[in-house]
């Protein structure tokens, strides 16, 4: 496709043509997001004046803890209110072009004839500045289109999803009932990052001990940021709960709103949005310096004990190395 | 210890000491090349003149396979021929105060009053050029202060530790009967890096099934280097078959020696030790660029939507990054 080697005019034409609703245009958009490199700068800076509207609710939790479920209850809450909302499910391990497509598709359905939900997975294996450059500005592309809601749900809870959900302007940590999983939803970093917690799966048993186990952990971690996480016990599979997680989420984002916390949670994840591109824009770099026939001389230089290899590799790497 | 605050003049003291036979010295002068940054580099500088004279032999292969053993055979054979010989064990799992060195203790015993014998792990966990870097700088190391023969036995066979082997001068592939063991091998890469094939503890059912399957494979592939890889069976429990696999090792460094391929091999070494600490050194400028007060200004400017995340990103990275 020619289209494809023009990213810049393309990616404004696209862009554009997401703004009036459309749809293929959008997906379009958010591969060329996901992809990295000069085509996700052009969609970035075409779509960046027309941020800051959407509110951006991270969803993580150990793998089956049902938060696909969840995610898909909210949905249909939010829309019941006759909000629009987005979902970027974050799935590093499944392959672009295999997993993730087939679960949107399969989540799809349920609200395929519905224009005001859009679902799409971002895998992110291609480039370098990975989950934490992409997921930032996936959300700020659903942002600029319209969604004032942007639920990101992680399939793991890898580090970096941990880091992708945690700069969220407000972050659910699902858990389980059953001994234990609170002790390691903890271990797993999660307690530090959850503006709300939620128990799902809340009609099996150990819900109580879950919910107490919670509620210590709390306790003794203080909550220093004058919020503390309410506890909301779900049953995704039938609705329950998901009206009393609604009015938690809009609790945090009026806490927030009103403390000036969401300014720094935002900027947050603006820094680490560019630490991720610098470091993707020098590894291109380093890439690029390390072929070539200055770097083939130097090779064959350190090779003829003429030069060592830390003075070899100062001058590829440039002034700015030093 | 004040020392280690001076780097360089601290290095080239060590250097001198390890130089003359000190084991101690040795080994502080290996733990700041596997430490990396300025240390590592100051090692290299140190030693760099002097190196040019061993010759390196990677072992790898799947865990469980007999490396460590066969490699305790192969260093007690070459002491019978009166040469020195050195030990790089490459165990990126085992944190570096841990397993890795515990392991050294338990192996260290046997030859515990050898002089001839040095025998060494490294983990290199702490910096981003990692074994790349570190591997073929602590080789050179050993090699600066007069081994002959330097073993390099990976632990497992991650894409890095493959890599690590494949430059080698001479890389061995082990491997043990069974069915499927040696497609195994070709699915980790193992085939193509492979000079010479170990199919160890050779006593056991399906030796003569493992040797025809890698014969076959072998077929398949060619030889188009000139040199078809010897299929050597042992059992390097009892040290059966280590005479022929010594007799192996000599008639490739005596091939590569005489068809010019040592150079191409070293020289492909040097290559991957110089991205390696290119792509450290601007890792390191990724990291001093994102913080600072020039980075919090672009972060607001980007959150007020004044500038957009890439152009941002792009000063941040410097000139070096256009």
């Amino acid at each position: 496709v020619p289209t494809e080697t023009v990213p810049g005019r393309d990616a404004d034409a696209l862009v554009a043509r997401a703004l009036t609703g459309e749809r293929a245009a959008l997906a379009r958009v958010l591969s060329f997001v996901d992809g990295g490199g000069d085509p996700a700068r052009a969609v970035s800076r075409a779509v960046h004046a027309r941020t800051g509207q959407s509110w951006v609710v991270g969803i993580t939790g150990a793998p089956g803890a049902g938060k696909s479920t969840l995610t898909d209850r909210l949905v249909a809450r939010v829309r019941d209110g006759g909000e629009r909302v987005a979902v970027l499910a974050v799935d590093p391990t499944s392959p672009f072009s295999g997993g993730a497509i087939l679960g949107d598709r399969v989540r799809m359905q349920e609200h395929a004839t519905d224009d005001g939900v859009f679902i799409r997975s971002l895998a992110t294996r291609g480039h370098l500045g990975g989950l934490s450059a992409s997921v930032p500005a996936a959300a700020r592309v659903l942002d600029a289109v319209g969604y004032p809601w942007v639920l990101i749900e992680t399939v793991g809870v890898g580090q970096v999803e941990v880091e992708v959900a945690a700069h969220a302007d407000t972050t659910v940590v699902v858990v389980n009932p059953g001994w234990g999983d609170a002790v390691q939803a903890a271990k797993a970093g999660l307690l530090e990052v959850a503006d709300v917690f939620v128990v799902n799966k809340a009609d099996r048993p150990g819900v109580r001990d879950t919910v107490r186990e919670l509620d210590g952990m709390l306790e003794l971690a203080g909550h220093g940021r004058g919020w503390r996480p309410p506890i909301v016990e779900t049953v995704a599979t039938d609705g329950s709960g998901i009206d009393a997680l609604v009015d938690a989420l809009r609790a945090h984002r009026g806490h927030q709103e009103s403390s000036g916390s969401a300014t720094a949670r935002r900027r947050a994840r603006v820094a680490d949005e560019l630490r991720a591109i610098v470091a993707e824009q020098l590894a291109t770099v380093a890439a690029a310096r390390g072929a070539g026939p200055r770097f083939d001389e130097l090779v064959a230089a350190v090779d003829a004990r003429t030069i060592d290899p830390y003075t070899a590799a100062a001058e590829l790497a440039g002034p700015a190395a030093r």
